[in-house]
């Protein structure tokens, strides 16, 4: 799989050269094409809220910027703000942690970077769901680890299950890495069975790495962590999706006690620390009054879920496993084809509206699947509904 | 090498366990310490301009703020930015480079990552100078490879020559990656020898990667990039030093055109985007109104480099090679016994001034030296002086 390019001698290593382009940057290359020419586009592509950062959070920003308090900080970033995390722990979801091991990280992607880093050994193998985030199967690789497709289907609301984390382990598998709420399909994993996977992993000396960077986008139940479950947790989160910071590149680690100080020198030399203004503005992120306004979001989400459910399945798109967290529908087009690549380019070709092909999330399954974020005000989520019901009638 | 804590069934991966931590961390713990009880301690061990960013970069950043332009960016960078930088090679350095090369990126630290992630195969070999900065062999070593020392010594002003690097060149070498001016001796590579060094490589199908972190902060002559020499050359650069905006985590990388669509598909999984509103901040960097005031600073830099280079050395630590470029001065306290590691804590202990220890920057004659580096005002640097002069007095 290396690559020589005519004009260029020196090879590009094969975890690189491996990586498979998005197919979903052909959908959004022909959509701005199509808004070049004057179209209006309806952009459910894309995995990043429409709000942007709460008031309190922008203008502690601006204060940081204005007083200077840009400088590199410690490594695992500010005490002030490891400690707000950890109290946010307890507060939010009734769980201890010493504010020792919050690492403060460039994005859930620096999280997850150091994490890999710093446990996978070439040949490791770590199970990612497949479908899942198509990042985790890359930052494995990246360290030479095998990352290693755990199947996730329907009858598991596309979250692992003991018996398949069981049935998939052996003496070269590390742990576990997956995300709930998940991308693409919007579903928890039920705390019990957490547990139970948790406890296996315990017994035989495995890493749990959750992604929790969709904490608190959850309707219909409390949100809870993966924190205080038995054995070698890591977690990741992130400012990004509940706390609308995307571009602001701020998230965090919780790591294992004793893996602390190892990850701590990683990041020092891998990343110096994360954005320092964006530290001082995620203090804000806590407030009551920022909490406020970012629960006024979720419940605009729970709303935007439930009503872009029903209209996909009106138009007779099916929706396997109604999601409850995150911004996003994993819908299945069989009905109309085998091909959802094929039917996500005519939508947008014929409508102008942008859907995720679903082999950019794995191979299972995947090929008749789409995923809608519904990232977009009401409005705009009412005409692709009708956008999607002339699209599927015409089809049909 | 690998840790097992009694807490901890998971045992971290070889290449994070063998991180020696900086011997620099223990100065810096004990000058905290000492400031808690009311000492006054002067820093010079921190390698980070004491400027922050100037007005028109700040107040550009605020406005991206207060506009909410803190959504991702594409992988490489705001299109805006990566030109604004190839002008910038264009106006300042008269070399013409496609914006299209341009990866903005997490500081210099996200190129780095990037770019060995993007062609170290395990097991292939990296030259970099021994003194040098530590990060380059973590980054290697994070990818499998094997960083190998290239002596610099004081006869090359602590630079490759193209002598060392024939020498040190076997099969198994895929490139060379050092800076200049260098960290930590403030030394410039001479833009023929550098020449010379690239045709070398070039013929061999090696990689060239130059960190050019501390561009334009050069003294007593005009600034160079290695930017269109012979072969593959990759770049990685900073807005941190010259431009100071070091807890921003913005940097660039120049990438060799053919590498440059794996890089992004690199940059998309591992990292996302760049901070957004860093972006929008540093297109003012390139305003005349603020390269008036950087190289206002530049020429305040020089002058300090000037008073602590002679103040040194009447204080009996030798400096081996004046340095012309960033912000350090790498000495000598041979005179004064062998380990420049006491020497630190006793200068500190004593007299309240903290450096850093050779030994953070490699094992070849590091013992005997400390980086110095002025980035504080003149009145704390005469004070530090002062100090300096005292305690080398004492201990003569």
């Amino acid at each position: 799989m290396r690559t020589l390019d005519a004009l260029s001698r020196v090879l590009t290593a094969r975890r690189a050269a491996e990586i498979q382009p998005f197919e979903v940057m052909e959908v959004l290359g022909r959509a701005q094409a199509l808004e070049a020419e004057g179209r209006r586009v309806i952009h459910m592509e894309i995995g990043e809220p429409d709000f942007t950062a709460p008031e309190p959070v922008v203008e502690a920003g601006v204060r940081a910027l204005r007083e200077g308090r840009t400088a590199y900080t410690a490594a695992l970033g500010l005490p002030a703000l490891r400690e707000a995390i950890a109290q946010h722990y307890a507060a939010r979801y009734g769980v201890e942690v010493p504010a020792s091991r919050i690492a403060v990280t460039a994005g859930a992607s620096g999280a997850l970077l150091l994490l890999l880093a710093l446990y996978v050994e070439p040949g490791a193998e770590v199970l990612v769901p497949d479908p899942g985030y198509p990042g985790y199967r890359h930052f494995v690789r990246a360290f030479e680890g095998v990352a290693r497709a755990l199947e996730v289907d329907p009858e598991s609301r596309f979250q692992p299950t003991l018996a398949g984390v069981q049935n998939a382990w052996r003496s070269a598998t590390l742990g576990l890495l997956f995300g709930s709420p998940a991308n693409p399909s919007g579903t928890l994993l039920a705390h019990g069975e957490l547990g139970r996977i948790a406890s296996f992993l315990a017994e035989r000396g495995g890493l749990l790495v959750v992604d929790e960077i969709y904490q608190g986008l959850v309707y219909g139940e409390a949100p809870r962590t993966a924190l205080g479950l038995p054995g070698d947790i890591a977690l990741v989160n992130s400012f990004s999706k509940y706390f609308c910071m995307t571009g602001w590149r701020l998230g965090w680690a919780v790591v294992p006690e004793a893996s602390v100080r190892t990850f701590e020198k990683l990041a020092q030399h891998l990343f110096i620390c994360a954005p320092a203004a964006a530290q001082h503005a995620a203090l804000a992120a806590f407030l009551p009054e920022t909490i406020d306004i970012l629960e006024g979001r979720r419940r605009e989400f729970e709303r935007r879920r439930d009503f872009i459910v029903t209209a996909l399945e009106r138009a007779g798109l099916q929706v396997p496993v109604k999601p409850n967290g995150a911004f996003y529908v994993y819908a299945d087009c069989s009905r109309f084809g085998s091909d959802a690549k094929r039917f996500a380019m005519e939508l947008l070709e014929r409508e102008g509206v942008a859907a995720t092909p679903g082999v950019d999330f794995g191979v299972n399954g995947t090929r008749t699947r789409l995923r809608f974020a519904y990232t977009r005000a009401m409005a705009d989520l009412e005409e692709a509904a009708s956008r999607i019901a002339r699209f599927c009638a015409a089809l049909a």
